[in-house]
């Protein structure tokens, strides 16, 4: 997530950082270098093919009809991050309920409430490295007993794992008569509340966008894109130089924002501060019940927070 | 689904696996005809009819305005799509829920564990079976007792018939003293849940689109795609070759993709990966309760995913 | 529901069943003689008001907002047509939840889990003749006890009287100790259930979109079409005839479709198949409990299912 | 709420009642005048500022941004409209199923039955007061006992007070032993319900689309109708007297007509019949417990019900 | 939240306060600046780069790209904006529900009750403050126990913390037998409830729209209204002064009105509500239990409630 402070309007006029400008910089230029040659040529082709030149209706039709694709695929993207954000909300809420419940359910076990604090935390850590294909052992280990980090890292889904420990530790609590029944059906409610929102973190992670789309997306912006100056040469001279590259990088870094937020769980600048929100889950638990958070706020490298 | 590694921009431009290119190549080829002859057609058509040229402006007009119902179709396709992964996401929830439950409720019934992650497996391989019209039987026999298959492939909702083997079994379980009652009234909770994503699939696999809305965007696409070549010939000569199927080719490209996610139970490229989905969910239960899953992850060919 | 195997494109270009073309034949017919008389008139109009000619660009201004506010209207009608398919769904899927409660949960009451059934099927039945305007008696008669349904009969809302059956049944088999307390909480929950879908229905049925919506869409739609030959003819002469109703078959056939897929419960070509519906309600739970069900699968009619 | 009979399309054309045309016919006569003045005005403009003549272009380029904007604002307003509506449909909803909880749960307890009955009936005319800041005194007397009105009506949130004497009159049956413990947890959830459905009420009723949307809207559509006309005089002559408030009508009702639904809880002809569903609310729920609704279907006045 | 009463639409258009136009005037002027600039220059420029004229076209396509792209980002704001005020809603459900509950389950404990209203005023006014990064001590300090306050006010997240004060109350009356187990756990799903409002607040105020898009939007809207004017001064001479900069506000007023609700709790003049709300949650939960409120509802400044 890129952390800025907010900048005045003319300031954000010349902004790099935070702005998609060198993802696109390449096709900017090639844009451009078609641009010259558009107005370069100009003379020669309507001398040569008077008939046959391009103007700029068919690329009025053309280009609205991209917007509103353009406009469909970035709701698309945009749905998708911000539903991933209201997971980890979700998964927030759910850490908390839960951290509530064992502490006002069981007052005095306290071990038992910090256990299930930092078995919450180390959950939401595993979630994290799930969705970016990285190891957990190590934010488990500084969390959870050895044994438990051995059994749980050895399972596919850790997250999961994670869950059903917490289970077996309320179920145990219930025997043990430090819970009642009907505590345990609270907690369990909330159990199902998390297994939902790391299934949807998952489901989002796994299933893209179809192809198709992408596909269909990048061919009609770039060759659109680059059709476009040999339109407007005729028509505007030498201004289509400044023209046509500043209509290209409307569009197209309409269509590269687009693709990176849609998948909202890798480390691009504008992807969800995943170790961030799992360090705010961790603080917000652990205070409810005096233990010490294990995690610290990762640094804010460039304006972009992870 | 398609699963390919991302490409870069300019490699994305000549893709053919993965682009709908083979679904409407006969249409453009009609349009590249029209366009062919409107071109060599219209010094005689101007000679003769000089005032009944079409020109560009009345394609503005009608193009514009078959974008946005594009993007209507094409957004009531995706919701139709991301509903049903949703509601295949809800299946993978509640099989784990369940699983949690009777892992974390009954520790020491083992079998009890494993014939449920079983059925659920079955559960999930069964509603796959039904959406695409398959016989489910190969996929329960390798699960199930050889008896419940027979009474559970007798029925014509098999899903179903499975859900209630679920619950009976829960029910004699709490007879047996296995489960307490509230603790059935939980899982219930979750059986209700995977009754209602089945059903939601079913709800999606049994009703299209109305049938009008597809005749009047494959009308409409049509016959605009056809009339174009003969209003660019005029104004932009030669080049209508080009550019009458380039346009063509968005618009049909955008109509056809949304035909084919529209129905996302299907066969076709861009429709869900439910095999994978299915051994997903499977993997996902049985490594809860340490049962080995039957299934194995169904191969990638020619970059689509069943 | 029209219902037709996938069709060639090509086919489907001349598809008049499914079409909404029957209802707009007669407005399509004004616009031919309105194109007809612009062209004839135009020279007389040219040499006589020259000054007063309509030319295409205000027609482009004012498609483009009338394609948008069709957008918008199509999207309401659709998201009213959808969420009364979702409420259907969601009456198959409670009951299927009450019929595997009540047949995990009192397994020996045979007699009572096919009452249950019955009931439920009654339940959809009567929604459906209700939401229709019809009898619900014969349908009613044939699955409950002649008691019940004059009692039933009696009622306005006769779906809201058979829950209130189904409640008063569960409540005698609890104090009959068929069931638990928290059995009939569980049951009493998709009762809740199927009161909601069925409210849902009614509240669609009931209030239909603004009234205002309608006469302004029809308005403007028809006035633009009548108007639009005017400005073509000028322009593309002869051709009018062709584009001019072109154009207002698109406009039209949205505004057709809009207002026929707003009010999803009637019987015209493209409403819910409600009866189909019904029945694969009662087919469903039927086969849960080994009930014979009363009701067989509509006939399709010229493709329609009702 | 405006409710006519279904009218042929021809008939719909020349509706008045039901039509906004009320409500912008001054605006519309002004467009009028500033179009017969810029008609009458071109000729000297053109001869004294030839080179600054407004032409069309310029205005399809804001008509269309403009229509998109109203596209928006229309959305949002229906969104509010029919959110309002599916709240109303959650208070049936709720009533119901609490009645047939009554009913069912204590089967003997008919005066409790009636009692509940009538206060759900009085909530829901309770809310309708609020919402429409008129006197609720004469609604809830003809249903409760006096010292409930009174205290009742002591209250700034009349509905508020009325759950919390159905939930004070439920805990006594409990301790008189006529509910059990969990039959009254089922009847809270229910009466959490109805708090949100209110609480939803107040919330849409209280929080305007925010004041600069109107503004703006309000604004800009109404230079731009203005403008226009002196933008088409050039171009289309004495057609600008048709055409020009033609084009001000649709963007023009579609604003005020949207200023209308966003408020739904008026008493303006497209607001939600309120008393209606309240009469529907006490009928549905009386009949439930036998008990004789106290109000009457309100009359349909020029077509409009409230 | 601007208030002000409905405004005749002729007096709306002269409205200073409550519009945006105070945030765009500078960039206004420079529209206007460059307005005036084009016209001078047009004859020179003319007859220098006759060839390389901007004219209206490329603004046409530019334009409606534009459009589309700030419809989507106000619909995104917009969302934001309304979702926080849902969760603000379901923050006074909640709290209605939870008093409701206390007070009928434990009708005779009545400073328990005073004390959950005044607790649970005290959480709006917590979720207020941190919101708004305020401190909330003060609001805290008149409603609870000095203990309390000072224990809560140590805590990074002072809701939460209130939350877990409720919870370990209630379960303190459980165990004195004021409150059964099953009420607990009604009021505990009231609970989670709360925590999921908050949590969804934090979750809004915490994840910005990504800045990427901001830059986008605020860079191409700039650019396009400077550049407006070059295309329009050869085209509409000297009322390029007046269309460009009008042009210009149209799309500034919905950059800054989409920037300004997009973050819905800062204390901009468009900006929720919140001490006017927390006022209304306090008062309406304390006459349910006849406890005085400490907050009185804020001044209206310049038609403005914070």
């Amino acid at each position: 997530m890129i952390v800025r402070p907010h900048l005045h309007w003319f300031r954000l006029l010349f902004v790099w950082r935070g702005s998609v400008l060198p993802y696109i910089v390449s096709r900017l230029a090639l844009v451009l270098a078609v641009s010259v040659l558009s107005v370069l040529g100009r003379h020669w082709w309507m001398s040569a093919h008077a008939e046959s030149a391009l103007s700029i209706p068919p690329f009025t039709l053309m280009g609205i009809a991209l917007a509103i694709f353009l406009g469909f695929r970035n709701t698309v993207s945009y749905d998708r991050y911000w539903e991933a954000r209201k997971q980890w909300g979700a998964l927030l809420i759910g850490a908390r309920s839960l951290t509530r419940e064992i502490a006002s359910f069981a007052p005095d076990e306290v071990a038992l409430q910090r256990r299930v604090a930092r078995t919450l935390a180390a959950f939401a850590f595993a979630l994290k490295h799930q969705l970016r294909g990285t190891d957990p052992r190590a934010d488990l280990a500084c969390r959870l007993d050895p044994a438990v980090v051995d059994r749980v890292c050895a399972a596919r889904f850790v997250p999961s794992a994670l869950l059903l420990c917490l289970a077996q530790d309320f179920a145990a609590a219930r025997r043990a008569g430090s819970l009642t029944d009907l505590q345990l059906q609270s907690m369990d409610t909330n159990l199902n509340l998390l297994t939902e929102a790391s299934g949807a973190c998952e489901r989002i992670a796994n299933t893209p966008i179809p192809y198709t789309y992408r596909v269909l997306m990048n061919r009609t912006v770039m060759v659109y894109c680059l059709l476009l100056p040999v339109g407007l040469a005729n028509a505007i001279g030498w201004l289509t130089v400044l023209v046509g590259p500043f209509i290209a990088y409307t569009f197209l870094a309409l269509d590269v924002i687009g693709e990176q937020i849609e998948e909202p769980f890798g480390n691009e600048p504008n992807d969800l501060a995943l170790a961030a929100m799992c360090h705010g889950i961790e603080l917000s638990i652990c205070e409810l019940v005096g233990e010490t958070p294990r995690s610290s706020l990762p640094e804010v490298v460039d304006y972009v927070m992870v």
